[in-house]
């Protein structure tokens, strides 16, 4: 199966991947694709209901293999039923946060470490990776700032900047590992420049 | 950590495994033990909710990937926060079902193979095995023969008997692979043959 229009959005919180969800959908459309816009933990029945399983525990915690095997749990029901069939009937998916996300989360965050999360990537995709993955980077305190301006904080946005910034780090160095897959975007730029950079990100890697 | 104390009963449905939990933990009681009676998936606030997850999705189903991961995650929580901390606190842990079950269930029922679940096993468990496995042994149909005068079917006794052959097949092989650790009871004996049967067995392996 071909993956190469399965793009992920990558990134802390505040990071504006809704924005840049958006910018993608309209250029998948813009070019004749057929966009699905998903998000991960969710994007399923099962995928929805371990979010809240998640967030619900996000007082209490739960143990970093825990969380990492309930996100690979709604990642392979989201596998399953919605992107693959999706790129086998030749659409676009666009999906908020994927692999990457437990690398940098679980792997970096949470101190599992890059390698033991990449066993279990391993263990369920085999070579399945997105064509391409936009990191959205930015300074941890900007992201936080922006965050709290919101109403609803979710179990990531009440953690700490340490963890975020060994997120950020894990990010650096996946996006250091691959960079003909993960390109990093200025986050910091208005919105307006940042949707500009990914619009050339995406005519250049889809030799557009 | 030794993990001699952690018996683990397995078996199909209607194999009398509450009964045999009972006797063992009567076994452990009348030999000065503390027993912890516990099972999976559950034992854990998460694991019970994510059990309730897996019975909501017995009608739609969901990928046996996913199905595994989740019985993995709820394993991960009870292990780190049940069991380990019992075996630590020098009490007997009494677990109805642990990863056989995946092993059979998963591995053997819904196809994915033994190996396959063994290495998730791996990844999570490295080598925390059970002291003692006693698995209740009977023919497929006996057992769903007994279940079915309960009230409430679960996920698992709404499945067919092919499906539990495959499981039955699975834990003879590990049987057969794990003699030391893993004792076949004739589960088709009367409920007090049986209890001796596992007296016997506790006796024989603890040196009583």
């Amino acid at each position: 199966m071909d993956t190469g229009r399965l793009i992920t959005v990558e990134g802390t919180e505040g990071a504006g991947k809704s924005s840049a969800l958006a910018v993608i959908r309209d250029w998948v459309t813009a070019h004749g694709g057929e966009p699905v816009v998903t998000r991960e933990p969710g994007g399923t029945a099962l995928g929805e209901e371990l979010r809240e399983v998640l967030l619900g525990h996000r007082e209490a915690g739960m143990s970093a293999e825990a969380e990492v095997l309930l996100m690979f749990a709604a990642r392979a029901e989201h596998v399953r039923t919605v992107i693959q069939p999706a790129l086998q009937a030749g659409q676009w998916v666009i999906c908020d946060r994927f692999t990457d996300a437990s690398l940098a989360y679980q792997g970096g965050g949470r101190g599992l470490g890059i390698e033991r999360v990449r066993a279990l990537a391993d263990w369920l995709l085999g070579d399945l990776q997105p064509g391409l993955t936009l990191w959205l980077d930015l300074p941890v305190a900007t992201g936080l700032a922006r965050a709290a301006g919101r109403s609803a904080p979710d179990r990531f946005e009440s953690e700490r900047a340490r963890f975020f910034e060994a997120v950020r780090a894990a990010y650096a160095e996946l996006a250091n590992a691959d960079p003909a897959r993960i390109a990093r975007v200025d986050a910091t730029q208005s919105l307006a420049r940042v949707g500009a950079a990914i619009e050339t990100l995406l005519d250049e890697h889809y030799d557009d």
